[in-house]
């Protein structure tokens, strides 16, 4: 999809530090050169016919349009009776990818180096389907819903990104030992993919037992597939690894190229508009988005200037340990860009 | 339940290396003349009546009698068609809680030090319930079922847990912002219970921020309650923080004092009956027996040799960085046993 002209991406930069870590990342684009425009849009809520909850029809029109989103962090209280808008894109674009790099971060120090995995998560069903009864009083059921079509295609996924990413295996995670028809299910049909991807290692393994593997040594695991809440609990454990949210990026992947890039960290209403937000998770997140562009020089330039500005400890936030302004931090990063050329 | 007579203990060697850590584990408690009788028994599946699956009869009836069981690892290919039994025999004897400290042990190094919390684990349903369907071809749905009743439980244990054991806090760890109804009735009782426990400190937090916070920062838990998958995941993750299943015991309690405890890595059956099998596992499961057996005085003695033992480094086993047999570890815990008298 690489073209020389100016590509539009919508951009969603959410609530609380979203807009301020949004500037950030346009400014650092914007010092590359990249040739991408941004088109704005808010999410919040909306019902529509029948109670349906939906995003804004601008924000959907748009995205069916640009096709690639990027998106700062969503606020989604559970009093407020909607479901997390989140979820909802993901949802509204068939996002069924959620992909998160977890690679060490050289001079932000966590009790691990070398981690160098990435999590694949479908993102479609499973727990998350939102299916649940009172059978009677005092007695709930919630579904987990596992399909062959969306395990097959997260399981292809999964081989296709390790053969495009000089990735060696992939790890199914599961609890088929417990959950014997739908886990079964979802490890049968990566069984059956991975028989078409004889040049990918192919292991599974429990979700508890690679748990305490990944705290004991994370260094042993490359790319893990996994349904949907092993998804999360996985991508969010991986990400206290190497330093956190603030330094996570995240993609949710649908057909036909289209994307949602997004960081994962909270909205951190406490900070919210003191020029203090940490922008790296978000920064780091459009470099995969660019790379899904096919624009990798951009990306790596960014990359390279953003982890360059980490290692030097010199600009840093203070979640990173340093005493710099968001605005600061940002301005060092762009200089190294400006330096590159 | 404290008695100064022999008290009768159902001992479930169990499978691969059971056998030989059962015992150590005796001798050890020779060596420290505890007031206790071993019964042993062994565990395989059995079909009764209907095709029902269930443990030997003459196992029941020894639990059913005696109330506390000690139990190696049992193996349960996938393959064999029946039900795990450690499984089993969790539903048998309904043992609702599921309890694993994780304490730091001096001497044994990890990226960590200092942990020192405690997963309780709702024992019984959630995920674990066995329901499955084939909706249509392709589709297929696992219930996670979620009670009231075994909610308010578990949650009353593990307050009840805290208070009893010098602890400050109890977390409650949920998905109640995507499993709204199931996660939302346990997080419900959690929240009512906790009013009764105005002396110990109540929080709730999601599951993938306590397994992002866990690995950046344990010892911030204390005492946390969870249902039956959360707590499967968070159990291990946080053994692997102190060393992994070769060292952390557990505790399965049911109603009216009737207890299993059981070492919860593997049958390891590739060093079975070659002497090189770590009994730390058991051992330790065996102290948390004697505590709960009111037997606090052997429990202590028990625990500081064999942590002695661990922290000296002189007399390990291979998986503990040492060269020493089954046999010799078990020797020198029984040596400094004696050497307290
Ligand atoms: C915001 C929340 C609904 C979401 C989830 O549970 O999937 C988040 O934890 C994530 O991982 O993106
Ligand atoms: C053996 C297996 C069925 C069991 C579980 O999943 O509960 C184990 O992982 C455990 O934690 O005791």
């Amino acid at each position: 999809v690489f073209s020389r002209g100016l590509q539009t991406v919508t951009l969603i930069p959410g609530d609380g530090i979203g807009p301020e870590i949004s500037v950030a990342v346009m400014k650092i684009f914007e010092s590359a050169k990249v040739p991408i425009q941004w088109e704005e849009r808010n999410v919040t809520a909306i019902q529509g016919p029948g109670g349906r909850w939906m995003i804004p029809p601008d924000c959907k029109e748009s995205m069916d349009r640009t096709l690639i989103g990027l998106k700062g962090p969503l606020k989604t209280p559970i009093a407020a009776g909607h479901p997390s808008m989140n979820l909802l894109l993901r949802k509204t674009f068939d996002l069924y990818a959620n992909v998160r790099p977890c690679v060490s971060i050289e001079g932000y120090k966590t009790p691990y180096t070398d981690v160098d995995l990435v999590t694949i998560r479908e993102n479609t069903e499973g727990e998350y389907s939102g299916i649940e009864h009172i059978i009677v009083d005092g007695v709930v059921q919630s579904i987990k819903l596992i399909t062959e079509d969306a395990s097959r295609r997260i399981a292809e996924y999964a081989f296709e990104y390790a053969r495009n990413n000089q990735r060696n295996s992939v790890t199914a995670v599961h609890k088929a030992n417990i959950m014997r028809m739908s886990d079964g299910l979802f490890l049968r049909k990566c069984r059956e993919v991975a028989e078409s991807f004889k040049d990918i290692k192919f292991t599974e393994m429990y979700l508890d037992t690679v748990c305490l593997n990944m705290v004991q040594d994370p260094t042993q695991f490359d790319v893990l597939v996994m349904p949907n809440l092993y998804g999360d609990i996985l991508s969010d454990l991986c990400a206290g690894l190497i330093g956190g949210l603030g330094v996570t990026p995240s993609g949710n992947i649908g057909a036909n190229g289209v994307a949602i890039f997004e960081s994962v960290h909270g909205t951190a209403p406490d900070i919210a508009g003191l020029d203090m937000a940490n922008p790296t998770a978000l920064l780091l997140s459009a470099v995969m988005m660019l790379r899904h562009m096919g624009m990798h020089d951009y990306g790596k330039k960014i990359e390279t200037a953003c982890f360059d500005t980490i290692r030097d400890k010199q600009v840093l936030t203070g979640d990173l340990g340093g005493k710099s302004k968001c605005s600061e931090f940002t301005e060092e990063i762009c200089r190294r860009v400006r330096d590159m050329d």
